[in-house]
This record gives C-alpha cells, sequence and structure tokens, in this order.
C-alpha cells in the first residue's frame, strides 16, 4: 500500500530552472535540485518531459538553478511555476543576468545560483534526470531559503501537475472532507490552473479583501493571485 | 568560479536508507533523497560507492528510505551516519521493522517510510545514484520533520565524508578566520571523526558541561556526544 500522505515529509527546496538554446529561452520552478557529488560538483533535477524547458536543455545541454528565498512576491512562483514558456515571456517581468555558459540566470528573489553543464540524462518516464557538473555558482545574498513546505503552508499552493511530487486531489479526498465535517466556515476554494487555494478566513490582502470574505462574494472579476484566472475556475474544496 | 557556500541554500532532509542482502542488514543516513516521478511513484538516492550500503543495494536491488523527525535523539545520527555497518551494529540498537520487501525498515525517530525496488542505477563518479519504485509507503507519525538545515544548526554537525554535501573544511577556513578574529570567545573544537563541534558558549547540558566552559576545561575523559571519540580526536577552529 503506498500512502501518499507519507511524500510529504521529504525536505525540499524551491529553484527556478532555466537555460536556452539558439536564443529561445526558457524556465519553470521545480523543487528537485540536489548536489549528487563534492568532487567533481554535481547537481541533478528532475523535469518533467511536458515542460518546453525540458526540450531545450536537452538540446543545449546547459541549465541554470537559482535558489529561490523565503520572503518573495509570489507572481514569480506563478510566472515561472505555472505558465508555459510557450506563452509567456518570463524573461521579461523578473531580472536575470546572462551567465558564463550564455544562458539566462534568474536573480530576481534568488539567494544563490548555479551554472551547470549536462553530463548525463536518465530517462524516467514522465520526467528526465538531468545530471550537470558546477562550473559557475554564486551565493546572491544572506536571506534565508524558501523551503518547499514553507511555500506549502504559507503561500497556500499545491504541485503543479508537471511537478514530480504532484498528487492527485481525489487522493487526498477523503481528509478534504473529514475537515470539512468538522468545521462550519465558509469553504475553500481551489484554482483549477495553478492550485492557490482562496482561504476566507484570510482573503487576499493584496488584492484588498479582507480576512472573513467568503467566496461567494469576491467581485465577479476578481482573479487568481497568481496565474490570474477568473472566479470561474475555481471550484470548492 | 564555484562558490561553495551557495550549496548550503539548497534545502534537504535527513533520512535512513537502510538494505539487506543474504542477512546482512545495513543502513546509513543521507540528506539526498527525493521524488524523481509521480506515475509511478519513484524516489532517487545519491549513495556513497565507500558506503558499505552501497554494495548491499546494488546485489539486493532493493532499499528502504525512513524520514527522520525534528526532534530527536542525535545518536541515532550518530550511529548511522558516523558508523560503518561492517563495524557496528546498528541494527541492534535502533527499533527497525522488516519490510514487504524483506528489508529492514527502520521506525525508530521516523515519521514515514517508504520501501522501493531499485529500476535504475547511474554511475556519478564518487557517488551511485538510485532510482527506485516505491513499492509501499507508510506515515508513522504526524511529528515535523528533521530538515538539514535544522540538523546542522541545532546538532552542530557537519557533514561526513561521504555525503555529497562535504565540504573540505580548508576551503570554509577563511570564513572561519573571520569570526575568529572579531570576537575573543574562547574558540570552538571539532571532532575529527563525527564533525561534531563543541561550542564552549553552549557546553554540553547532556553530559552536565554548563554553557561558558571552554574546551580546554572539559574533564579528561569527556567523549564526543556523537561518536563517542575522546578529547584527543577534537582539534580547534
Amino acid at each position: 500500500m503506498i500512502d501518499f500522505k507519507s511524500f510529504y515529509t521529504l525536505s525540499y527546496g524551491l529553484y527556478l530552472i532555466c537555460s536556452e538554446f539558439e536564443g529561445q529561452k526558457s524556465g519553470y520552478a521545480g523543487n528537485t535540485g540536489f548536489q549528487v557529488t563534492s568532487t567533481p560538483s554535481t547537481l541533478a533535477i528532475s523535469c518533467n518531459k511536458d515542460n518546453f524547458t525540458c526540450g531545450i536543455i536537452q538540446k543545449s545541454r546547459k541549465f541554470s538553478l537559482s535558489v529561490l528565498q523565503k520572503e518573495l512576491d509570489v507572481s514569480i512562483i506563478g510566472d515561472f511555476g505555472f505558465k508555459s514558456t510557450k506563452d509567456f515571456n518570463k524573461f521579461e517581468k523578473h531580472q536575470y543576468k546572462t551567465g558564463t555558459l550564455g544562458i539566462p540566470v534568474i536573480t530576481d528573489s534568488c539567494i544563490a545560483a548555479f551554472e551547470c553543464k549536462v553530463i548525463n540524462e536518465v530517462d524516467c518516464g514522465s520526467h528526465i534526470l538531468f545530471i550537470g557538473e558546477v562550473v559557475e555558482s554564486e551565493k546572491l545574498s544572506n536571506e534565508p531559503t524558501l523551503t518547499y513546505d514553507y511555500y506549502h503552508e504559507h503561500y497556500k499552493m499545491v504541485a503543479p501537475k508537471n511537478a514530480p511530487t504532484y498528487i492527485e486531489p481525489e487522493l487526498l479526498k477523503d481528509d478534504k472532507k473529514e475537515l470539512i465535517t468538522t468545521n462550519d466556515l465558509p469553504s475553500e476554494y481551489i484554482c483549477t490552473i495553478c492550485g492557490y487555494t482562496y482561504d476566507p478566513e484570510e482573503g487576499d490582502i493584496a488584492a484588498g479583501i479582507p480576512p472573513g470574505t467568503p467566496f461567494e462574494d469576491l467581485p465577479e472579476d476578481y482573479t487568481c493571485p497568481i496565474c490570474r484566472a477568473g472566479k470561474d475556475f475555481f471550484r470548492e474544496v
């Protein structure tokens, strides 16, 4: 028996992974980045084949990994995590530099950055595991790291469908039912595009929605603070 | 240029990884464990070839991964992280169960456990990256997870030599010199066996050493709280 809740106990950070091939820049937000060896220094990332960036890395054989800081404007995760490079220019809105390898390295809201040459590529079914040798790395600030745990708790987001850690909502449904029967508060609503959860207890301060506002009372033109989807894209949880 | 301090910004948990082959149980503590795909659920671990457990996994083609909880008796990390299965019976002292795959699964101080069949093995030089399909997983408690960050900060330990995240002390020396010249406190001493740092400001409460005790004033029979090495094994940092 596999208990999917056990997967939530694994610890991750949150990273922006970028690459470029023949002038086409690309990037996404991912939680799997880790050191494989120390001599030489190598990093591994797990990249969904459906990510546009995956194909770019396969062709360019290089990637950058920037480490997000704990306190940030969550729209950077919305832009990199829930929008495709095909439809949206992520590099117009967020600060980056062109690294030693000639690829974009995001510096906006990041505390460290690595540039890697791909030395191995492992087909893992839905994902490709890229192993990269670090050719350049830099500490950008002393801010604390954004952990995946903090991101879940604080920014109320679920993993996007392409993430290794994505879990079908149905598999977690029983828990949620329990939650609903044990309190009478107005329901939370989840954005079906990006997974942002609107919590009526907290409201949406940035959008001028005070705590205690039920989803039903939100203005008709309310949009998801992460991916800007309209109210119709939300469903009750 | 590679700035090794940038590697400290990556987030990890702390895991006990075990296996068994022909009656020989083996296990170690490692910080690299992460999900690669969700359908099917697969986990990757980076295992030093010098770890006795590495050879056992190569032969048995299976491993268990148990997730350590935040508050624990640090001797479990000392036993699994800094002692070899060849010299010390880790399974006599710490509670485990025999899992579905017939291998030991540590339950002592752990909040979740996975059992995996190796489906791929990638030679990465000093380490082997094992990719395992999860055949069984279980949530054991609701205690919070031990992150690698918390472990470093709270338990004052460095990575053992076999860890992917190990950094030669020389590479970090400049920082430490700075620290020493900017204050006049008694020096910290590091255990050369396991990397535990004795901090005179904190003392060693468990051993009855009050805060403010310089290393020089410790009793002659003082031993490292992690690996039990004597005073002679410590050096000034």
